[in-house]
């Protein structure tokens, strides 16, 4: 009793109450490319493309000299930031919208943490929204995969069935804004199953160029973030993943490196029912005990098993989002020294 | 000159001083989608595809509900804005990322505009960055274009010469930072040439969501705009066309709707230069001319008859883009009514 008391008279003084609605003081809004290799094409056939509806059609040379593989990042620098930006990197299929304003249009993570004091940076991976991507098979040796409404609905946990032109069935006890589905799916953007290493490379380059920082990561950005904390341990103060989809073998990495570094990992609700689900999260749960093993610290935060019910996939869109906000930045507060 | 002085004395209580380096208090970071319709795909056969290095194939189905022709749209709210917002529309094969942070490093238009204390909405238009982009041949009818450096350089008219792996030559009184193309090529993004009506619905849906409002164009977006503006001449209070590719035929739209519009239209250096823009002035040029000729106003600032030399077709992205800038806003103050 006496410990709550102590940690709200610390929350209130660390200024940890909810920061929704509060103002805040911006040094400046930017961004940048980073990333990206020189590509030479050759030998295509001239292109004849009218630009605009009605212009007599003008030949374009579609060959020459491209640049590949380039990630994108926007910041907010604050006034008075706290002493580490928090780097925003989101899943498959998505972007870093994943980020910011909700679907049913109410504030997202970036804002609160915004609103928390944090700078921030997020980010479009290689071949995603403002990363810009390129052509295939000749650069990408692939075509794209788009997913579909029911995908989207099933994979993440909205609910068990959608019909297609027919029923959506979502979870009783769904935490995310069904009646905003349709907004969401306007956030899809296309994947490859190519770019791993050009993405790994740019997501550590990005560490390189503005770390030390906290890396919060979704999804298929799991594998990422959790490579690129043992790529630079020095630099990755604290790493937050929510729904990784994966994690490395803990056998073929050097768990040592990392011990210090702070790794929550948040999961959601109705994984039981979504068989792939139960598979995708054999690997992060592995990683995440034997980091724990290795001597790091993990902490894994099941959020039915502390009673918060109905959270899908999409953890920081779903309606009580600034609640899961409030408890990763309580952890922040509590794991990461120097923080302010 | 006694008309000078006042000129001066104005501007000083308008606080029209350059704003570069002056933080600004925000109320909220956020963005939406807007536009789109549902799509279904049927008959495509399913897809095998490991969608992470060394993970076994998984059978997907690429069938099903989509949305296409949507936009994406970035907002940053000051606390304390001007009255009207400025909507920023970018040009063809690139996106919002034109008005952020320039390809030097150096902060660009979007901050330059939020340090002068309006509220900004920067926008990937319908198949560009964030907004998404969807199959083709199915939903878009053709394959994209992708840019090479060398036309970019050309068309852009940053130099008369660029060879593909070769001596780049630039116009020897350029603004652009020649040192930062490569950065620069980074941020193009593929471009159809079919999306033109979705784009303009997207648009001037965009028009009706955030309006009154004055809406700065480039290059490509000059059309969208000057359309813009004929579709909705009570909320578009001012619209500022930087190098518009084209306008409508004045002969086929009802130039009196927009009397009331004030149409800054800006172009830079070396058209004499370059054969194709040549070309493309002459429309905007046609439109200003009957649009002034109908009782409107339009202003037609050619900056080397002003004595500024040697501006690319990225006037926003040019070395001196805060003073170009400065110009918009100070016919901005000049000319809108209540701007404040």
């Amino acid at each position: 009793m006496r410990l709550r008391i102590l940690v709200a008279v610390m929350s209130a003084l660390l200024g940890m109450g909810s920061p929704a609605g509060a103002d805040y003081r911006v040094r400046e809004v930017g961004s940048f490319h980073i990333g990206g290799r020189d590509v030479v094409l050759s030998g295509l056939p001239i292109q004849e493309l009218s630009f605009t509806a009605g212009m007599a059609p003008i030949k374009v040379d579609p060959n020459g000299e491209f640049i590949a593989g380039q990630m994108y990042v926007q910041y907010v620098r604050l006034a008075e930031p706290r002493r580490l930006p928090i780097l925003f990197w989101h899943g498959g299929g998505l972007s870093g919208v994943t980020w910011e304003t909700k679907p049913d249009g109410k504030p997202g993570w970036q804002q609160f943490f915004l609103a928390a004091g944090y700078d921030t940076y997020v980010s479009d991976a290689v071949e995603r929204g403002r990363a810009s991507w390129a052509r295939y098979p000749e650069i990408y040796p692939s075509a794209p995969f788009f997913r579909p409404k029911k995908e989207a609905w099933e994979l993440f946990r909205i609910g068990p069935t959608y019909e297609v032109g027919g029923r959506r069935e979502a979870f009783s006890d769904t935490q995310f804004p069904i009646e905003a589905f349709d907004q969401f799916a306007r956030q899809q953007v296309p994947r490859w199953a190519s770019n791993d290493a050009a993405t790994q490379a740019a997501y550590d380059a990005l560490i390189q160029k503005v770390c030390p920082c906290i890396v919060i990561v979704h999804s298929q950005g799991g594998n990422f973030g959790f490579r690129a904390a043992l790529n630079a341990p020095d630099k990755v103060r604290a790493l937050v993943a929510i729904e990784p989809s994966g994690a490395p073998d803990p056998a073929t990495v050097d768990l040592a490196r990392i011990r210090g570094v702070p790794h929550l990992v948040v999961f959601g609700d109705h994984l039981e029912d979504s068989p792939p689900w139960q598979t995708f999260v054999r690997a992060p749960r592995r990683y995440a005990t034997a980091l724990a093993a290795a001597g790091g610290a993990a902490t894994w935060l099941d959020l039915p098993a502390e009673g918060i019910r109905g959270n899908s996939h999409m953890v920081m869109m779903d309606r009580n989002s600034d609640a899961i906000a409030q408890r990763v930045q309580d952890w922040l507060i509590r794991t990461v020294p120097d923080l302010r």
